[in-house]
């Protein structure tokens, strides 16, 4: 995919000129600086800059006055935060696979816009830097990239991924790291630690549903417990379902759960790291967004920096940030260390050797950090832009998240609206998104869909929402 | 490690002398040609040819007689294959999970003496030709590469393995392949797809000890069933183990069984086929070894050639041939690909797309047979000396099987001697073994060992195989 770059500039100012209305810089019925001001000031073609006036206009946001100007006729406010569903802790029957399968499978098909995909568009990703990087460690390591790196991992990717985790507030240090394939595999293995066949295991609703699927598999038992937008999960939620229900083991994304966006405050989290401790309930932390924060002073605190004992199990992965194929993850299973390692030796041995090495050595040459404020900008960019469309493209009604970091916006759509049936509609206009019912056992999410933002925005995904929108009034038939 | 070559020159010519006199073609007390005759015909100095004799000579099986020239004295017998020990179908804990553990760690060790690994030493794996085509897939490939690959995986290499599989007599298209993390992973997703925990799994005995660890590990019990060095699984004893057992699927490893090199005679394979069809007991196939035949016109078949109905799970890898490090190995699962596909997605979602690849152009360039045909050799080089070796330095009553492929050969020590010691008294000396305990739940392997036959073999190696026979023969005491 490419950008179109003249396309992409004009949204840029008409994006700019939309924050200054919005943020109350230019007040209702103020008037505008003239077209030459703007060019002049932003260093932009006249041509460019009558354009972006002329969109604004068509959108009411601004109206022409003759011989007069610009003035500022309305602001167009971001939509609403969806609702919490009515929610009781509850315990469901998973069978959603045939559904998940053919999502996964159309997400990922070549050719589709990517409002499905959660991975970063290949665009964004270093694959300059990562190809020079792995050349080298092949020509600098030659045999020893052939041979099995220890069943723990490589010991320079663990030392920099300990290093990394320090300045999180974490103690920990590459003896505690464990190296996997992905961050499922880490999830994967934190669930063969904690849990046997028929136990019950606390997850966050809506959740990914990739963990469902892995609970099914595992032939373990979701009880769902509400995660909030704005608020994450309660410990008061968590304390009912503890008593409740005998749990084996609780999953939660505390920073910007997908698909909700939700962030767990950093009090709460405290909170719920030490109720899981009195309970003695294996916490796993999944934490693959935690690096994707953008309206934020600096990154959330992963749930481990507030583990004194080892009863946290973090997982996560580069798959979101550096490379999905190059499928490298951890996790730091604390007290399930020998454990994990067992089961990680009869699944797969160890993960692969020139993968990690490269990883390893892209974090030690320090590019990681500029890289993820170029994703974080791009991710952003894409975010602003939809969250801006969407109150003109989608039906009268609709909720959406604001969150302060990951890639995806949870969209509430009126009642009437079967999400699963938009996202095969909109699958005809090869368009992916991901349909709510697929991120819980229950029934609370039939009428929402999420929406990715994968760090890339153009004319044609502009398009793409215009047309999911269109398919979601569709829908609503005639009456609107 | 480094062959010194000159050494390993001396060492060959001395193997084809005794070649010659263990094969007839001089006989005891015949008269062996002149130095300088030798050293025309072999195109070696007559330094090297009068050391070969010298040590020849040192051994006893030639001697010189004054003015007149060199002798055969005797001939250097192999030892003669294992005995099966008494063994009826039985049923085990599983509980050696320490011993493998440590038996893992110190193979791993680098700096061992590698007669533990069964990986094919770094000198003879084709590193070069990896990296060169690493480089350019990752330039070619550019973005594509940092993509997920498909849950099935990459589309060239499962066509490139689906050919090599139909020049094998199996009918499969790139369709009926699934890429792994290695052959682990295939026989983890072939156990999953066909088993609960609490189901009872045929196995061989000996067998892979990874593989025990993985049937403790999901919770199923093993049933062993006496594997033959030199004819593999008799179909009366699965038989047996079908009617007394309610099974939910059997492991074979038919080509090179590891650890006793058995290898089931084709007859017997389509009779064992019939058998698992017929109880509707899905065969699960371990064929990593296939490929490493030696004595043999052409690769054994496998199982899966056999296979009409989708009933056997063929699992296997390149981690034995090309690279352990890069993960790459494949099942067929027939009629568990859904199952299969559903379990994978769960436990790492895809594997690795630039090993892959590489793994794949490898194969396209036409490099593996090549490669192959090398190792073989070299393999088979090792394994020789090996066997010409132990006689002189492993205790009176040793025994070794004579396999006709694989990598490892396994020793059966006299009754009194203990493996698991001596693979803790020559760890000492920098050197790994693999205890036969650890081979089975019973105890009918505490006096086995396996040697491993990686490709390499040089002085020091020599001087190894010396020092495991003394330290085997100081466990006897002073009878010795």
């Amino acid at each position: 995919m490419q950008v179109v770059s003249k396309d992409f500039k004009y949204q840029n100012l008409e994006h700019y000129l939309l924050d200054m209305i919005n943020s109350g810089r230019f007040n209702v019925g103020e008037k505008l600086p003239s077209l030459r001001d703007v060019s002049q000031k932003m260093h932009v073609s006249l041509a460019t800059v009558t354009h972006a006036y002329m969109e604004l206009e068509k959108k009411g946001v601004i109206e022409a006055r003759p011989r007069s100007g610009y003035y500022v006729r309305q602001k167009v406010a971001p939509l609403p935060i969806p609702d919490l569903p009515e929610h009781d802790v509850q315990i469901g029957k998973l069978s959603r696979t045939q559904l998940i399968q053919t999502v996964l499978g159309i997400v990922g098909e070549k050719g589709m816009l990517p409002f499905g995909c959660i991975c970063a568009d290949s665009s964004v990703l270093p694959h300059k830097a990562l190809a020079r990087i792995m050349n080298s460690v092949l020509r600098t390591h030659g045999q020893d990239v052939m041979s099995y790196e220890s069943i723990q991992g490589n010991p320079l990717l663990r030392k920099q991924i300990s290093w990394r985790m320090q300045e999180d507030d974490c103690r920990v240090t590459g003896n505690d790291v464990l190296i996997t394939f992905g961050a499922m595999e880490a999830l994967y293995l934190a669930l063969r630690s904690t849990t046997r066949p028929g136990d019950n295991v606390v997850i966050q609703s809506p959740t990914y549903f990739c963990f469902l699927q892995l609970l099914e598999n595992l032939g373990l038992r979701a009880i769902e417990v509400a995660s909030c937008p704005t608020n994450g999960v309660s410990p008061r939620d968590l304390d009912r379902a503890f008593s409740r229900f005998d749990v084996a083991a609780c999953i939660l994304a505390p920073n910007f759960n997908n698909p909700d966006g939700a962030l767990i405050p950093d009090a709460t989290k405290q909170e719920i790291v030490t109720l899981c401790e009195s309970n003695n309930i294996p916490l796993i932390e999944d934490d693959v967004s935690g690096d994707l924060y953008c309206d934020l002073e600096g990154r959330p605190r992963p749930l481990k920096s507030f583990d004194k004992i080892g009863n946290i199990i973090h997982c996560s992965s580069f798959s979101k940030t550096i490379s999905p194929g190059f499928r490298v993850g951890y996790m730091i299973p604390g007290k399930k260390m020998d454990k994990a390692l067992e089961i990680k030796a009869t699944t797969n041995v160890s993960c692969s050797t020139p993968t990690q090495l490269a990883i390893g050595k892209y974090l030690e040459e320090g590019l990681y950090d500029r890289h993820l404020r170029k994703l974080r900008r791009r991710i952003s960019d894409q975010r602003t832009h939809m969250q801006q469309y969407l109150p003109e493209y989608f039906p009268q009604g609709t909720r959406a998240t604001q969150p302060k970091g990951g890639g995806v916006l949870w969209v509430e759509l009126p009642k009437q609206i079967d999400g699963t049936k938009l996202f095969f509609d909109v699958k005809k206009h090869n368009i992916s998104i991901a349909p709510g019912a697929i991120f819980s056992t229950s029934e609370s999410f039939t009428n929402f869909i999420r929406l990715s933002c994968v760090g890339f925005w153009n004319d044609e995904m502009r398009a793409g929402l215009e047309t999911i929108g269109r398919l979601a009034k569709e829908q609503l038939g005639s009456e609107y």
